[in-house]
């Protein structure tokens, strides 16, 4: 492990505060990785930790299971502790964190993905909110989803806003950045039923059958789908309102839809117990 | 309408940014209302604005029906123009808002409920932020719940975040706030089955019927529910989660138990017919 930094002129503490700006982030393909839950499940998952940023004071503190074991996982020489003055300035918002790690940017191809047998996908089009993208990834695990396709996303798939509303599950869920054409190809040459949610169906999502491979899929809260998710291979169906707002939010529309396939394929395992 | 106001040392102004404060809100019992949507949510549920401050600017632009709907629901001399600049100190946050309102806080008490043959409530205990509190509200919304009782909330029911997450609706679903046993009382009274959901469960969400009136319970995000939702009264229900993290966040699972009701319910409607 390296000596403690003071100075935040130290030239790794300023590179690595370079890449707040999303223009960098993109540029140098690095990530910045807030928190150490966030940070473990980036090393668990294989994601390449550059650098790793520990704030010395909280080295010392028995009982940091946790933080013990993600220092384990990283290359001794990665290790980089530094006074908690240091991390104030570089950490996120106010959040204070006890660990910031320069990562090098997951890979988001569709052809990193692996497919299964009786797939579950979830696909968003036009994602405009990090923190939005991090709720749908969060929900998209507990549903245990085979992966999620972000066609045209607006904002970066690994911010650190979408990093943190994701408690890290961004790292542990196979994730991909692809075009409608692409992932269109991808999930029909799987043999997928594409779903698509829009308020102009007629159909109640609770009307169909998810039980066999399934591409849910929706699109940002401002705009919904466009028409290049409308045709013959796309079943399109509606979650019914009752209130007076227009819509339910993305991550809650996500939740209800991928939920509804779990409940389905669970009664199916029970049937055929 | 009033003449503008072009400083920030008006008497009204003060006194209306006071109330960005909560101890002053819960003080005055008053509130404050960003935006027009959510103003006009509370305006024509019925709730008092004592003083709508609206961006003079605002006022000479065509086409801002919406805004024309609203002033004409307010009494005149209530509507006090104030400058661009005074509505930039006034409005939330980096929202600059065309519309602020103080506004009477609205009655909470679980007495101002109405019940009915078939109700649907949705039970909220120890709700932290006011954003989840917002998220929650709208997703309730879109269920169409006969109402939303807070049990022992940590935060205000009309903080100005509270009121921005939910687009208003605070204002059209009608809330309650209560203790725990006033809150089963009157659940219980109405002949209404409990249906708590806890993370240590066995029985799937899924395998209840909600089609008789029905209360859903949960939990803050950080507890859970305590054991005084424990009880031969109260049906313990788990959502399954087969990802990496711990939960769902609130609002996800508020919005998958309550479309499960409305999934439910309307299968029953559907098989009647």
């Amino acid at each position: 492990m390296r000596p403690t930094v003071h100075s935040l002129q130290n030239s790794r503490v300023k590179a690595a505060a370079t890449l707040r700006d999303a223009g960098q982030r993109r540029q140098s393909k690095k990530i910045l990785i807030d928190g150490i839950r966030e940070s473990a499940c980036a090393a668990n998952s294989g994601i390449e930790i550059i650098e790793l940023f520990v704030d010395a004071a909280k080295l010392d503190v028995a009982g940091n299971d946790q933080l013990a074991q993600l220092l384990q996982r990283v290359p001794a020489n990665c290790i980089q502790p530094i006074t908690t003055q240091v991390m104030k300035k570089l950490s996120y918002g106010e959040r204070h964190s006890e660990i910031v790690c320069v990562a090098k940017a997951p890979k988001t191809e569709l052809s990193e993905l692996q497919t299964s047998s009786n797939s579950l996908w979830l696909v968003v089009d036009h994602v405009e909110k990090p923190g939005n993208l991090g709720a749908i990834v969060r929900s998209a695990d507990a549903a245990g989803v085979s992966g999620v396709v972000f066609t045209n996303p607006v904002c970066e798939l690994f911010n650190p806003n979408a990093i943190r509303a994701s408690l890290g599950t961004v790292f542990t869920v196979p994730i991909a950045c692809a075009s409608t054409q692409a992932a269109q190809e991808f999930l029909l040459n799987q043999g997928c039923r594409l779903i698509a949610a829009r308020v102009d169906a007629t159909v109640p999502y609770w009307n169909i059958d998810y039980q066999s491979p399934t591409a849910i899929v929706l699109g940002s809260e401002a705009h919904g789908l466009g028409a290049d998710w409308l045709g013959e291979e796309i079943q399109s169906v509606m979650i019914p309102m009752r209130g007076s707002a227009d819509s339910l939010n993305l991550s809650a529309s996500v939740s209800i839809l991928l939920y509804e396939a779990v409940r389905q394929r669970q009664a199916r395992i029970n049937r055929l117990q």
